[in-house]
């Protein structure tokens, strides 16, 4: 089944102590979208400028992935730019242009209102409650966010996560929306909030997954999938959105929600998360292999079964 | 099969925001025995001083242990002193006296030599050397450290380690240790330093082991044990050596070195670890039933294993 994902497309300029990639494409949308269409057809709503060419959307196309919920504009192209230290969590960002995102209000062709599911990447949680309320037939939706957001208007970002099915974010962001260090009465202050589920990613230790209780008919559990330790994180640009992106993508594919194809999910959010930062920005995310993806998923398994 | 521990038995004063125990039974090779109690016969190599009682001694043989490697000594028993914050990740210590701890040399029973399983609690890692060295007949031998002597006694720290079976140590000793923020990176510089296998510790992310290429016929791949999220960590103390007293008196009671049992080893130490730190001081390792373990042991495969 398609994805509809609204988000950002950018242009960004990313350092780190294996290289630098300058106007590259990025994102919170082209990262969730590249993944994503792994597993199924993606429908992307955005914005961007003059400065984003027809090959730019090709590398969208190339995979598969619909962009007629693309808006082209006069200026700028939302751009990024980032600076990693030689441990992957320290980022210095050196820039950041609004651009033609600042007056972004998704637009959803009508072509994409029969999606059934759809991911609220990182905006404006005002837009996000917008794109959410256009979508009511949608079956199965997930939220990201920014500590920007949180920080700022956190009264929209509980309005928008009210009746989601799922929440994504980081440790970081969870312990600071639920104001708690401990990560399982954050988890549990955010549920209460309304989401029936909450993904909480904790990078190179994998992520979490708190249901609702009686959600999805999982169990009173929480479900942990893996990382794959790496000895290099060239670029952790768009991780996160890589690892929604095999998470939703994933769950759109198979059309039921059972707790089994929720615990899979997690396992590729985590593969596909893993396999972002292995290159700069999308690069991995371009060249990937179902055999690859597979490979990947049965290492996960073996990482963490008993026999 | 018996498993030995040498290492500190101490009477703590701890503080956390959950309350306060004073001349509380405390000590690496404790934590370790009472967890390792659950699953096999454990002998204590330490030494007390004039405060330690019957009474404390009492604790020790309700639960099994053969407690004659303990030597009696004049003086005052080894006391640490500490304060954990709301975030039980921040500990100040506040006193530590070495006491009789201080001179010890460790004297192993000769009803001791023929253990087949061996760990070497946090001491000096020259005795940690001399204590192998005594017990050259070991099937498994196991080895914790400590900050304190990464920092200071590093090639003595290296030698120790040199023909052990498995080190066991958590993020940030590993860091230290191979001077590398990378885990992975730090792992296989440790593991080049001699050891078959290596657990690392990721705190509430569970703990992952590593090996050496064809250890124990593991396959060329790290494993990954959950923790179990909680609500409440009232009591962080003893956390690592309950891990390990799992992990290696699992292994000790089963009598083979498969790949199975290592990592369900992994999962008993996490179990254990868990429990630890859900009261204070070793009160939940006193307590314990066999089906509250086993019950956690399923709640943790539940957590990680798809269906």
């Amino acid at each position: 089944m398609s994805i509809l994902v609204v988000g950002s497309v950018a242009l960004d300029h990313i350092q780190s102590p294996y290289g630098k990639l300058l106007n590259s494409l990025g994102g919170s949308a082209t990262f969730f979208a590249l993944s994503a269409s792994y597993f199924t057809k993606v429908r992307v709503v955005a914005v961007v400028g003059d400065d984003f060419t027809d090959e730019h959307e090709a590398v969208f196309r190339k995979h598969g992935i619909d962009t007629a919920g693309i808006e082209h504009t006069t200026g700028k192209t939302f751009h990024w730019s980032g600076k990693y230290g030689e441990n992957p969590n320290d980022c210095e960002m050196l820039d950041l242009q609004m651009n033609v995102f600042e007056k972004f209000q998704p637009k959803i062709p009508p072509g994409y209102r029969d999606s059934e599911y759809v991911f609220l990447g990182n905006i404006n949680p005002q837009l996000q409650s917008e794109v959410r309320n256009q979508m009511r037939g949608a079956k199965f939706v997930g939220l990201d966010t920014h500590p920007f957001w949180i920080g700022t208007t956190p009264k929209e970002l509980t309005a928008a996560i009210h009746d989601i099915d799922v929440m994504i974010i980081n440790d970081g962001e969870a312990r600071q929306f639920a104001k708690d260090h401990n990560l399982l009465r954050s988890a549990n202050k955010i549920l209460a909030l309304g989401p029936k589920a909450l993904v909480i990613k904790h990078g190179e230790y994998g992520a979490t997954i708190f249901f609702q209780n009686g959600a999805f008919n999982f169990g009173n559990h929480p479900f942990r999938a893996p990382a794959l330790p790496l000895d290099e994180v060239r670029d952790p640009t768009g991780a996160g959105d890589a690892f929604a992106g095999g998470f939703l993508g994933y769950i759109a594919s198979q059309g039921t929600l059972t707790a089994d194809v929720l615990k899979r999910a997690m396992f590729y959010g985590g593969v596909m998360g893993g396999f972002a930062v292995e290159r700069f920005g999308v690069e991995r995310l371009l060249s990937l292999t179902w055999e690859e993806i597979e490979a990947r998923f049965q290492l996960f398994r073996e990482m963490t079964h008993l026999g």
